[in-house]
């Protein structure tokens, strides 16, 4: 269905689609600029949004075991620099205080990037026996990463996220918790987000600083181009080692324990203004939407109008549902365009005509289809329609992941999928880095994974013409 | 009832009472030091306190039409100083960081300890019309404060907090919020934390920094001194001013709105553990208790008594209790003391007598009494239990703190409630700092707060003899 372009404010997608993202951040009201920049004032909008993802992931931590921590805000350098890979990754982003109390500090403080030593040099302090063992936890916090090119959501100076740090017995179970904690997030794209993600594993260049294995899942956005959007890493006992981290075994020996971490971002917003937005705006999946339904009554003076709409706003809410009834003194046609801009999944209109013929009209924002409800029904028939809602919204993103991933047999394909078409190129590859180094080289496209279907299609490397050993998949990516 | 002193780990009340907090903070897994001074780890069992808190304040605060909204962590040095008092306030104890990505800073950012300018630069922003008020925002963060002296939750260099700051179109309905956010604290005493908090406006003197009028709620300790738990402040427009925030009234005149801003913090928690904790260690109010309720199987490698201890923690969790069932292979004894010193309302022992007769024993941690329940009706008794005990805990600590509110009509008996029996000194004041300040130089005790309720007990000022303006009320404090 063609739908019509009404909200001049927003660029259109297809006019310049990384001003469509911006104007649909400001103009939603997701976010806002401060006067640091990379630095953004998460607004209650956007805000909702990620108390939403909070609440999901929450939950689901805590029912497999999880406990939530505090750890400080500041790294000693000292500390900063015992792991090795890991400083290295980490160092040249880094904010660094170096005053406190107006005095200058004996050691430098860095503001955390992510905060695997401090887990460590606390896991160091309270694990020592084998009852110690599994430690699960897990921190909701932001964290700072001196970035030159910014841009909302996306890649900031500073971002909220969550970070799993958990500490295990043996190598399986702490490879498994790694495996567990990437499908809690591909649940959370499909039954939060209506993001389907692509899941995998990295290529050894692609591995978080210090990691053994790190798993990723990544979105991809109508632009063509991958976001990857969480991770999860597999460290060994590589920072155990580093940080001293032993405990008595059954059989009293003394070993060390197996890692993992793993995190999601406010990124996730940026996927989902993406995944679903339109040349109108921002269009969110129901069940993260701070706004479900909202209410704008027609001809608000005549007698019962206001009454009916916020009787049906009381019925709602007990249902559970999160209405908006908007009784300000702007125009319905107003108010019409701006939920349409932030994304409101279901609008209700109520006037004297529908309250005279029991019935509700109502629009679907994802795709403008108009319906009348009778009012009786309504607590029935909308949770229907917000679960409709988001069922095709995700299928409408999942048949976009499907179309444009494409199985590539010549380089003459690979350059017309990253170059044209866009979206996923799955090549055969002979696992040596030199031929991503190619590719991006070429191309600007890196490696997204390694799918965990690694089924062959071809004997030879796509580029290098050697034996292939990994199905690799290949994008343009933020 | 006197209690046996069990747990030889924790230094008595009676013989260092800033001892045996601090023990009971790390023996009760409440904290760990973190490598930097004043910088804690929250462990699990002391971030879950504040994780209830969270969920109480926060549904309270969305029940009231608050918004949450993230700020930036850092402050531009320029935007700092741009309201006089506000950074008179602050500066001294600011943590300041001057190098981003390997280079130095053109500005520097202060970590931010509070954040009253950041919103304000926001404000100026959003805030245009009258449509636009009020603004009612809150924000779950922690902030740095470069502190010398530091204590577990009582006062770091770093703690967790809500700060709600708001704007107003009228003065009255600011200094209403400032009240009305005031009272929430007080009911989350009453009704969570089981602590009775006095309440009333902090003096010119103990104003917040930049504050036209602050409010205060103050926890008595068992030690006698008074610990500040939460304040809320108006601010009139003074910051308004300050920051260019100004709207088109429905005059169509250009005006300042009016101010609040509120804040609890971990703090809390001390206050917790001060107000119900004893020799055998932390004793905790149900509603706040991370653990409701401990169930230890007695023989447990005896038929059924797992069983059935899992059967009977499924039900209660049914009903909403959290409970936990200790199967490790620890004693009965050592786990008796274990959760004891941890603080759990309620023990459940589950052993193969009491399932051939039916019952369940139980234990309640504040007063050591031991009942018999029958097991068929423990879904419903173990919740009377629960609200017996907080309303048993809170009843303690209003008892005590009004037998520590004195009402004293002379200078001895000010010196002998100040020196000898401890809490609250009620006097008669003129309203000059100096008497205060006299005061203070004399029993280094600060004016805590003028009560709502002034009704005048005399005519003169007790230090003064000068004609009596206020009542106030003395305390030492934390």
């Amino acid at each position: 269905m063609k739908k019509e372009f009404k909200n001049e404010a927003i660029t259109r997608q297809s006019e310049d689609f990384a001003r469509w993202y911006t104007d649909v951040c400001r103009k939603a009201e997701l976010m806002d600029y401060s006067s640091v920049k990379g630095f953004i004032i998460y607004r209650p909008y956007g805000y909702a949004i990620w108390e939403h993802i909070q609440n999901y992931l929450d939950r689901r931590f805590k029912e497999t075991g999880h406990e939530n921590v505090y750890m400080p805000l500041v790294i000693p350098e000292s500390l900063f620099q015992k792991e090795k890979d890991h400083v290295e990754g980490f160092a040249p982003e880094t904010l660094i205080a170096t005053i406190g109390g107006a005095n200058n500090l004996e050691e430098k403080l860095i503001i955390r990037p992510t905060s695997e030593v401090l887990f460590c040099d606390h896991f160091a302090k309270i694990i020592s026996s084998h009852r110690d063992l599994p430690k699960k936890y897990n921190q909701w916090c932001s964290v700072v990463r001196w970035e030159k090119t910014t841009r909302p959501f996306l890649r900031g100076a500073e971002f909220l996220w969550q970070e799993g740090h958990t500490m295990h017995a043996t190598k399986e179970e702490a490879e498994k918790e790694a495996l567990d904690m990437l499908y809690i997030y591909e649940a959370m794209g499909k039954e939060l987000l209506a993001v389907p993600f692509l899941v995998g594993r990295k290529t050894e260049n692609e591995k978080f600083a210090g990691a053994e294995i790190t798993y990723t899942i990544e979105a991809l956005m109508p632009d063509g181009k991958a976001l990857q959007s969480g991770t999860t890493h597999y460290f060994g006992d590589g920072f155990a080692k580093a940080f001293n981290i032993a405990y008595q075994n059954k059989e009293n020996v003394l070993v060390n324990p197996f890692q993992t971490s793993w995190g999601v971002s406010t990124r996730l917003i940026g996927s989902i203004i993406m995944a679903h937005g339109d040349d109108n705006g921002l269009s969110l999946p129901p069940y993260v939407a701070p706004i479900q339904v909202v209410i704008v009554p027609i001809q608000m003076q005549k007698e019962g109008v206001l009454a009916k709409a916020n009787e049906i706003k009381a019925r709602l809410e007990a249902k559970g549902i999160r209405v908006n009834l908007d009784d300000s003194d702007r125009t319905p046609g107003w108010k019409f365009s701006e939920y349409e801009m932030k994304g409101v999944p279901l609008r209700l209109e109520i006037g004297p005509r529908d309250i005279a013929n029991g019935v509700v009209s109502a629009a679907i924002r994802y795709n403008g289809k108009k319906l009348v409800l009778n009012e009786k029904d309504l607590e029935v028939e909308i949770p229907k329609l917000l679960k409709d809602i988001h069922e095709a919204l995700y299928k409408k993103a999942h048949d976009y992941f499907l179309e444009h991933l494409t199985e590539v047999h010549t380089e003459e394909e690979l350059a017309d999928v990253l170059e044209n078409k866009g979206g996923y190129a799955k090549i055969m590859w002979s696992g040596e880095q030199e031929v991503l180094d190619q590719i991006k080289e070429k191309y600007s496209a890196t490696a997204r994974c390694l799918p965990f279907e690694q089924t062959p299609f071809a004997k030879k490397c796509l580029i290098s013409g050697k034996p292939a050993k990994f199905v690799v998949i290949i994008a343009k990516a933020y």
